[in-house]
């Protein structure tokens, strides 16, 4: 089995766990909820990401004889192994839609199920959600600088793993970007994917012409040529008396990509000489170390620029690479649980979320609340599971990034900056549910 | 076919320079070598890791029909397609060690073979190594710092998905982590696997000490119970109770866990209450959002702990996300190669490494050189691969972690701190290589 689908993809203790619930004979429903505790610095809000991934791990999940055979000679018991041979999820998953942006404390996820089934999952559900909620978190950064640009994942060589690599593909392509250089993920997500060539290429022949003829002629459709291995200017020079050689041959020169130097600078002056020889439709693409402020400043100072490549910044959302989000029991057999922990305190009780709109369809306001609880605004959390199987079918992902765009028209405009707003959007909670906080902390006090 | 064993997890212009270099048959010889360009800020040293992983992949790799079907839909050509269906990399490659220490512009890995073959590789070859050893080079800063305590790697929920969850557990393992909780990569790997529990055990039950009391029941080997969920000092007097009756079942309290707080002042309240109790053999294990700088903090400040569950902050290498290592082209049929571009120009030539030790078995200096040439030092790059086989046995993880502990007891003192050194390691460049760039040079200038 491929370690991804893995049910053994997890934590030791969602194992120990699950056999002390076993053992005991607990049963009882349990409600998890994942929710991120707060925004990062320089993150005004969330772009829910993972959904799918997530559903078809679920649904597949179960122990094969092998891994079985294994956790046998780890001292699991056999009553319990014997469980897990029959092991499959049954539960019920409430999301947001995929590309619905969010804030701290929202759940974007419930999972209600037999407690064991619900615990064992937590695990590779927070590992797929997180990190693609992260990305798509981190892409929508430079698709608020550069909306009209071309933006291009380019990061698998420093993805952290191929998952990470096809994952981040994925999420980035949800919150904007147009393709990606990863081959894999445009064969497993349908995504665009386009390239151009490496600077090995350029070396391995004796003269920079010729590489760019030979690419070209063995390459004729979508050719961009890097052109900073040497000297970017000379190079675009070289590519004017290039161009009518492959035009005889019905070849076009796309775009050229420049990977270093001054990009304001360069792409400027490429793009006279290139307008100079009448290549006023090549483009210019640029890549190296880009982040989404560089992007910006680029973007702002008017640099004539068609297309970014995004690399590294992206995959590993460098300047926050993580988000503090949790997955935590909220209620066990009907009866809602909190944690205290210091610094960690939970809001218990299964929830659901509203958000409001005013009359220009702009966020007003969120709403958390009880699930039982209904206002007269929309209700994120939708069922996408039930009883084990989804109900939510495989979303076109073409039809995911609208719907982010979407969202991202009805964001206020204060939010979408890259620096942090000075004021947040407001997220509230119920009467009902402080209600039941209060309740619960009273309980605790008096217990 | 399982996506991390796919060729198709590439860059597209890997594969379509390798149409151009098929084209024009270009075949010759070509050698490409990994290398870092810079330390990131607050790293003296690094380490690398992930040969193992490359090997199996190289030594594996090979185009699946289907996905040849798929190329042909993307446009390439019948013949190169054709030439895909046989293809199998029959080069060379040459490494350091995994666990070896090393520094800027060394080359870690040297791969000679035809170049279409050596250049397939990249995009792969890179998101291999280079997570594990930016992993690696994380993870023994915690070890730098706490090498007395137990390390176990916790960090799969926030990982970038399966796979840097996966090497995570084994880059962290070798640079002198203890365990993981990470169930698959115990398997795969066969590293010591642990567990504790989660809060949500707790709160499951109506009573924290009957959450215990059913947990060490349930799971009687290696119990550690969880006592932060309501309030610590509490739960840490109600262990000294539930102490003997467990014991009179066959059962030890191995450790408690605090996983909020204040660690220091809680790690040393809990460690009286046990002690008092008579549990002076019950450790106590922290985590909770941990660094190596709180690690720090609480070795040095003498907190009564015993182990570190060490999560977000190492597999995500949070303060320092990734590596800048490159691929680069050196030498294509016998003639070095090297780029110039502004910022990012490449020493040429297929090269050597050879590292000095002082009459302690102290690290002097590293040399950079050529690969025919020949000091009285110990060569770092070894051959581990021949005409595409393998010859480098596959490795015992806990030999490689001695092997990175040995390294580390070589390095001069003043590297191994979490603060950037005063004096950095010396790299020099032997006098052939340095004429040789100034020869390459001097020719660009004329040419």
């Amino acid at each position: 089995m491929s370690p991804e689908k893995s049910l053994l993809l997890t934590d030791l203790y969602e194992l120990t766990m699950m056999q002390g619930y076993h053992y005991h004979r607990m049963e009882g429903l349990a409600t998890f909820e994942l929710f991120v505790r707060k925004l990062p610095k320089n993150r005004n809000f969330l772009v829910f990401a993972g959904l799918e991934q997530l559903l078809s791990f679920v649904e597949e999940a179960r122990f094969e004889e092998e891994e079985i055979h294994w956790l046998a000679q780890q001292g699991f018991k056999k009553d319990f192994l014997d469980y897990l041979k029959n092991f499959r999820f049954q539960g019920d998953i409430y999301a947001m839609a995929e590309g619905t942006i969010f804030f701290p404390f929202e759940p974007v996820l419930r999972i209600t199920a037999p407690i064991a089934q619900a615990q064992i999952l937590e695990s590779r559900l927070m590992n797929i959600i997180h990190y693609q909620t992260l990305i798509a978190s981190k892409a929508i950064r430079f698709y608020l600088v550069a909306a009209e640009k071309k933006l291009v994942e380019f990061g698998l060589r420093r993805a952290h793993g191929s998952e990470a690599s096809l994952f981040a593909a994925r999420a980035s392509f949800i919150a904007g970007f147009s393709a990606t250089s990863n081959v894999l993920a445009g064969k497993m997500f349908s995504i665009p994917v386009t390239g151009t060539m490496a600077h090995s290429f350029v070396q391995a022949h004796d003269v920079e012409e010729l590489a760019f003829y030979n690419y070209a002629v063995a390459n004729p459709r979508n050719v961009t040529l890097l052109i900073d291995t040497y000297d970017t200017e000379r190079a675009a020079k070289h590519i004017l008396s290039l161009a009518p050689r492959l035009r005889e041959k019905g070849i076009t020169i796309e775009a050229v990509r420049l990977d270093s130097g001054d990009l304001d600078y360069l792409s400027r002056s490429v793009r006279s000489i290139l307008d100079s020889g009448g290549l006023k439709e090549t483009k210019i693409f640029v890549s190296g170390s880009l982040d989404e402020y560089k992007l910006e400043e680029l973007v702002k100072s008017g640099a004539p620029i068609d297309g970014f490549g995004i690399g590294t910044s992206l995959d590993t959302s460098s300047d926050c690479p993580y988000l503090d989000c949790v997955y935590k029991l909220q209620e066990y057999e009907g009866k809602p649980r909190r944690k205290r922990s210091t610094g960690k305190a939970t809001w218990p009780g299964s929830k659901q979320l509203f958000r409001y709109f005013n009359d220009s369809g702009i966020m007003q306001k969120d709403l958390i609340c009880l699930a039982e609880e209904n206002y007269p605004a929309v209700a994120l959390l939708q069922p996408v599971m039930r009883q084990g199987k989804r109900i939510l079918p495989k979303e076109d992902l073409g039809e995911i990034q609208r719907r982010t765009l979407r969202s991202l028209g009805n964001l206020p405009p204060r939010l979408k900056t890259l620096q942090p707003a000075q004021t947040l959007y407001p997220v509230e909670f119920s009467p009902s549910l402080v209600n039941l906080k209060d309740k619960l902390e009273r309980e605790e006090i008096q217990g």
